[in-house]
């Protein structure tokens, strides 16, 4: 996922640190100001580069801009045993989406299960901190959030709904847990500008040009046109991707009143602004169940660990190493970074410097 | 999603009263079978005739046999408030899914929310008719099933997972409902068929060869190969749809209690029996959530009214008529299956007379 060769490694305690100083000049309170900066230290050391300190750029910007309420007064809105409606007053997602999900784990541990739409929110990080959370307390969490239009519905030419993940993590009992964290776009953004900086082609069925013809050529995307759904085109099933796509948007924006598709506000300070507003902020969506309430959590723990012994087992297609079991990856990457340290591009630091001339925060290169 | 040119005509009340009829004949209670014969005519009148009676013959098969319960007694077997789980006593699917589907509607009343994950269950139908029958209390109601084996894992070279569907429904105030209703394949295993009995080429990323090598050659995947998952290559995204598989999977089948993955018992009579069993038949997942614990219902319906409106007007891709919304293309069949009546295949006419010869319940042909 990265786009340069030579790279600095840094201690993931150190851009822990960081992060909470610099969340903290901006008048997020220290408690919030750490949480937030887990969520991006998860990212990190589990290797998904796009969502860690790469990111605090656009946080601070918009943080700076006073776009952003450090301090929010996160309300529950609308209430009914294991399900609610929270508004969080235009915090940060990195704030907000740890609250939100400790509401549902406690109405979990309350009613069974805990669901909440949340409106009048922000980016909120990756989606499987969220999932890991609910794991602590032997529940299945899910998170899911609408973000930015970048995606074209199937046989649209232009842009609607944004990449809107799914989260949901199963716990083993010796194996990892199974971590679920998928966009429902066909591929992320991220790699369309790296093929793009590379002068590279993508592969066709990831994006469609400004008339929604099919294109390989990352500008097409980037100058008016848009990815594609999961599934890419009818015949491998876009429809599918675009019909959970538009499942996310309607529990995360429309169910809590939020922007929804096109309309929803977006994450860094210069992209463009909808024309419109028909809600709060953007919205996420989250739930916990509690695993003790449909099966022995030992037992469902063993199961998951023999579903992933028969899974490894499968037969390998040619030409490949075999089957992963999702999270696998970022569990390998979580090794290796634990040892070396998390490796950021020169465009980052250079962000990261710029984090630091802003927030007075030092940041600190070997 | 036929492969006969000509075809018969009947009316779906004909059609629903003789399989009422049948199903009564192998001892299935009067309302359950009404029920049951519901499912398979709402998937006929919504044109989707690979669930709808052409699928009797394969329920009654396995009737005949004696290899499912006609008359099962239903019991939860975990609950905590808002969830639980259920054995389905090796009933039809076509019953225990809507005794499921009842009881978490049930719960959803007095919790907010309600959730089950069942067991000892057989093949449910089309997964939006308890998407649907939420609609008609004004909750979001979410089901997915497991389902034999049919999809192989990203990378991997055999069948491991079922095509395992997620549906869900959202209501609007004078737009149809939103209706999301997709399997987590790229492809549908009835259109490999339809390939074969044509001899025609299927689009590449559909299906493997039991090498687990791209093929657009549909006995490929029919003698030993596999479907791909949603996604079809780790490019576009195959890894998603083998990990929300496997979502289904575990919440359907791990967590119940139920075979999961490649130990899915088969639907029909002819497909291969899995070598290991680890637990009670197939696996379903029901959930229901009250509108008006997050948001009120006309206010909600207003603004899914108002999503479909701006989504409908999404600039059209060149060489297409422009975007759908989910559900779009079953409710345009439905006003015309309203008028015309089911049209049946020569294939399902002579396999619906022989469940007549089987049952004793006569089946007229105009």
């Amino acid at each position: 996922m990265s786009d340069v060769s030579q790279k600095n490694h840094f201690s993931p305690k150190y851009l822990r640190d960081f992060t909470v100083e610099v969340f903290s000049s901006f008048a997020i309170p220290q408690k919030d100001a750490e949480v937030a900066a887990d969520i991006l230290a998860l990212s990190d050391i589990r290797g998904i580069d796009s969502h860690g300190v790469a990111r605090l750029h656009s946080y601070v910007g918009l943080l700076h801009e006073g776009r952003i309420n450090p301090n929010p007064n996160i309300k529950i809105i609308r209430d009914r045993k294991s399900i609610c409606t929270i508004d969080g007053d235009n915090g940060l997602g990195l704030v907000v989406g740890p609250k939100a999900n400790k509401i549902v784990m406690e109405k979990a541990r309350l009613h069974g299960s805990g669901w909440a739409s949340v409106c009048n929110t922000n980016h909120f990080g990756i989606g499987s901190y969220y999932a890991f959370k609910a794991l602590e307390r032997d529940m299945i969490g899910i998170s899911m959030t609408n973000t930015t239009k970048l995606v074209a519905p199937l046989w649209g030419a232009e842009r609607m709904l944004g990449t809107n993940p799914i989260s949901i993590a199963f716990p083993g009992l010796k194996e990892p847990p199974i971590v679920v964290d998928l966009a429902t776009s066909a591929a992320a953004y991220g790699k369309i500008e790296i093929a793009r900086r590379a002068n590279e082609q993508v592969p066709s069925g990831c994006i469609i040009d400004n008339k929604g013809r099919l294109s390989t050529n990352p500008n097409d995307m980037i100058e008016g046109g848009a990815l594609l759904p999961l599934g890419s085109t009818k015949e491998l099933g876009g429809h599918k991707g675009y019909a959970l796509a538009a499942m996310v948007d309607i529990l995360s924006a429309v169910l809590s009143g939020a922007n929804w598709g096109p309309f929803a506000p977006p994450f860094a300070l210069r992209q463009e602004i909808p024309t419109r507003s028909v809600g709060k902020g953007i919205g996420h969506f989250f739930g916990a169940m509690e695993i003790d309430g449909f099966m022995e959590v030992e037992e469902f723990k063993k199961r998951i660990d023999e579903w992933i012994k028969v899974f490894r087992q499968t037969k390998p297609a040619d030409g490949t190493n075999g089957v992963l079991i999702p999270g696998d990856p970022e569990h390998e990457e979580e090794k290796i970074r634990k040892r070396n340290g998390i490796p950021l591009s020169d465009a980052v630091i250079t962000d990261l410097l710029e984090v630091a001339r802003i927030s007075k925060v030092p940041f600190k290169i070997d």
